[in-house]
């Protein structure tokens, strides 16, 4: 019953997300790349309104940029989320990358059941591999030494935390992990790295060769970044706020890169293939 | 303040304990053992009365194996619950291992604080590595094969099933890991194994050659029993019940070892080392 | 051409090894064993001229512990080295773990080609699996604290050193490994363990709670001897004088376990299938 | 008596060897720098004489590009391979990295003691680590999927194959190894890589997502080029005539990556340290 498809803007991403879909069986059109772009042997309309009429609708990550339009950066066409909210067949089932809270309201409006892949918690832990190599590249990649036998820092052991700690581990680095909660610290033992408290990790933070923090709160602030070894590098994979204070690392000279968006960028293959089973496992939690 | 200690009962983890403590400072006293048990320099007493009036009371655990005497396999007394619970110092803190309802109830009537140490998230998880290296040793001294190599299946991926899979995987096994949640399938494979649902296990539960259960509920039923290959070691994990339908699995033929209390018995000192930290953890949580 | 085999005595190894050379098409045949034990479906013969006349006769590690007899310590015979060596069929090949030079001259006077598979290398690298898993058993089981954190140290970086460095850096040991070529001290740098030069372990050697010797000479003389914490325990994988002054090891109350032919102990399946891997290997070899 | 250094020519590797010297306590002088590079305290020379009276005469790595030149990219100057030859202090001893055949002989016949660092097995194996980090980087960067999970192949059991394919492994990628000997083989096996012998390559070449080359012989030839997957990519890390056929993979479509002179490019710091480790090791064998 459910069985066509429409993938709808976005980047490499989702043209692998239409291609595992094919495999599955699924009927799959695409809407928002150019004609110059192989699609492998999947069909391209570059009509909006057959798009949406799918029994599912598969919007990009992030669905949007600027609030205005869908993010279809290899499209020559410019499609808006109002077109689109509007004309989406009201049968359909949507999903999208971090759905606003307007587009949500518009679909819930007009009765649409629309599920927001990148809140689902299955996605975020396997995007947390690609997002930990996309750190160990620029490791790697933006120190002079090399990763093996330095010391490394993971601020947080959360979903991001955790891999990274093991591919720090993996190669060789001295890795010590942040955690506040004793069961925390006793299971970062146990995988072979050293558990650190804030405290701890507050009066040893100038030891460390890069520092990599996973905590989208303000834990790098102005008291520990005085006291980080000038060579040291810091890589903020935290959402959002982030969790380095910026302007004071930039004025005491200290190096620090903001690392976000890893996934697409390191692994838009893998990062498909992520969020197609994502939406497969709702598909089938919402046993249709 | 409170710095006497009196160690009661219990066997080399109690010994261990009473160490740390007098490295850390406190003024200890044992209870419990013969005189021909070298202590190392921490002074004895035979008067259960004396013992039980320290700031700070330590039973061992299990507390009591026949909820009437004190666990005191090495001494020649035979302190009972009663009198112990009668006499303590009312301005004492009590620790114990697996403290009964009832004696409990006896303290708390008495307005005694007490914590049971074995209840602590942090001491679990601590205790998942020593519970590993057990069913490590049991892997390799109870099967014909090598661990490296063999196909091994970890039935559960909370602390033990965590620890458990990281050291079959060091070892080179075929790591398979059953969970429920993809949060959790997502972190197995993050950490370099195998996940599995509770749906493939069934349907490839006869391909294993070892199977380690770390889960309290019976998955190992009957159905699962007579798929399992008739040269596979089932070793349980779980406490209590235990996940094993081990009626069923003997008359299927098939070998489970039943292997409970590890960390005392594997690494003692370590387990008391592990006991001693919980206890400082508890204590500077009450800001004593 | 090649393809009638016979085994000789042994233990499970051998019986092993005679069912994985049925599953690769040759004609087995057993002699050594009672009729007690169950051999799978595979021929036993008492007759052994009938055995000695196969075109490939196999015969057990070791060939022998007394020099006179056959080992076959689940047969009711007590077959000779020197009936053996006069009834083999001369056109036969000859396997055997550990022939005396004895055994070897009387099959050379006859002319008939033979093969000591201990001594190859591919056997002995495969061996350090199980020996390595040895080792691993007896420091959880023989010592009062995880291996998981403990320091161990590894004398050597020969095949069994650098597999049993390995499994103790997987369980989460801090694992420090001695060599005397800068090339192996990188290597072992390389590989996520601590290198140390001779003279390092010499001045270091009281830190450890574990050392595995792992060369075969007199490493732990009784200089180093006098070092090591009295709570260490000493395991000796090394072959024949072994690599430990165990007179003045026991005079100074250290505990010292001397570890020998563990693979058939550990894994006596596994250390079979090696067996047999390594006759196919010489077989191709040779192009018979 | 021999404690005048002077570190001419070369990048951020020259000056950490510069640095680290001056911690051991020698006397360094930096010649080939402008005055604009802060050479943190080290005194610096614009007259190259001078810098050749020194005790110990360390020239870069490699010693020069054209013949003609030291290799000194950060220099105003430009000395030549025949001034320093000529003028080198007799008495000194001479380091350099790829020192050519015609320096040596010019050394050689002015009786001046000279080592080549890149030919030591010490320095080879060090570099394996910062060689395996920058295909590592590549492995990240350069293919759309995450190296975990991902099928790689590498080809060699060499100093970078081993120390590679640990990494791979590391990061959870499924890891092959090719292979000659027995011995490699079991050895990739106890290390929990996949072994693959050469005919095996050949029939399963086309599986790999990322085939790591390490061998310096044409092993990727037209033959097995042709049955390599299009999405493939390979990287080629062995040194001067590699191990691809070039011009055929071109025709084919295939992404080859070859990738030279990691250390220097990925951790100048490290590999600076290194040189620094390996010329102490020379002086000592020298008992300098």
């Amino acid at each position: 019953m459910f069985n066509t498809v429409s993938v709808i803007g976005g980047d490499l991403r989702q043209l692998t997300l239409a291609e595992e879909l094919v495999k599955d069986g699924y009927d799959v059109i695409i809407y928002g790349f150019t004609k110059e772009i192989n699609t492998d042997d999947i069909p391209q309309t570059h009509d909006l309104k057959r798009a949406l009429s799918a029994d599912i609708v598969i919007l990009p990550v992030p669905v949007s940029f600027d609030n205005v339009h869908i993010n279809a950066p290899f499209s020559d066409e410019e499609p808006t989320i109002e077109d689109t909210a509007e004309s989406i067949n009201p049968l359909s089932i949507v999903f999208g990358g971090r759905i606003s809270d307007h587009l949500s309201a518009r679909l819930t409006a007009r009765g649409i059941k629309h599920r927001d892949y990148m809140k689902r918690d299955e996605l975020a832990i396997r995007n947390a591999i690609p997002t930990a190599e996309g750190a160990i590249e620029l490791a790697i990649s933006e120190t002079p030494i090399t990763v093996h036998g330095s010391k490394c820092l993971v601020l947080g052991y959360g979903k991001v935390g955790k891999i990274l700690s093991r591919f720090l581990d993996g190669l060789g680095a001295q890795t010590y992990v942040q955690a506040r909660k004793y069961a925390d610290l006793a299971l970062i033992e146990g995988h072979g790295c050293y558990p650190l408290t804030p405290n701890e990790v507050r009066s040893r933070i100038g030891e460390f060769d890069i520092i990599f923090n996973t905590v989208p709160s303000l834990i790098l602030d102005k008291d520990v970044l005085t006291k980080i070894n000038k060579d040291s590098l810091i890589i903020d994979l935290a959402s959002k706020p982030g969790g380095v204070d910026f302007g004071t690392a930039k004025e005491l000279g200290l190096r620090v890169i903001w690392a976000l968006s890893l996934p697409g960028r390191v692994a838009p293959v893998t990062s498909g293939k992520i969020i197609k089973d994502t939406i497969t496992n709702i598909l089938s939690e919402l046993e249709v």
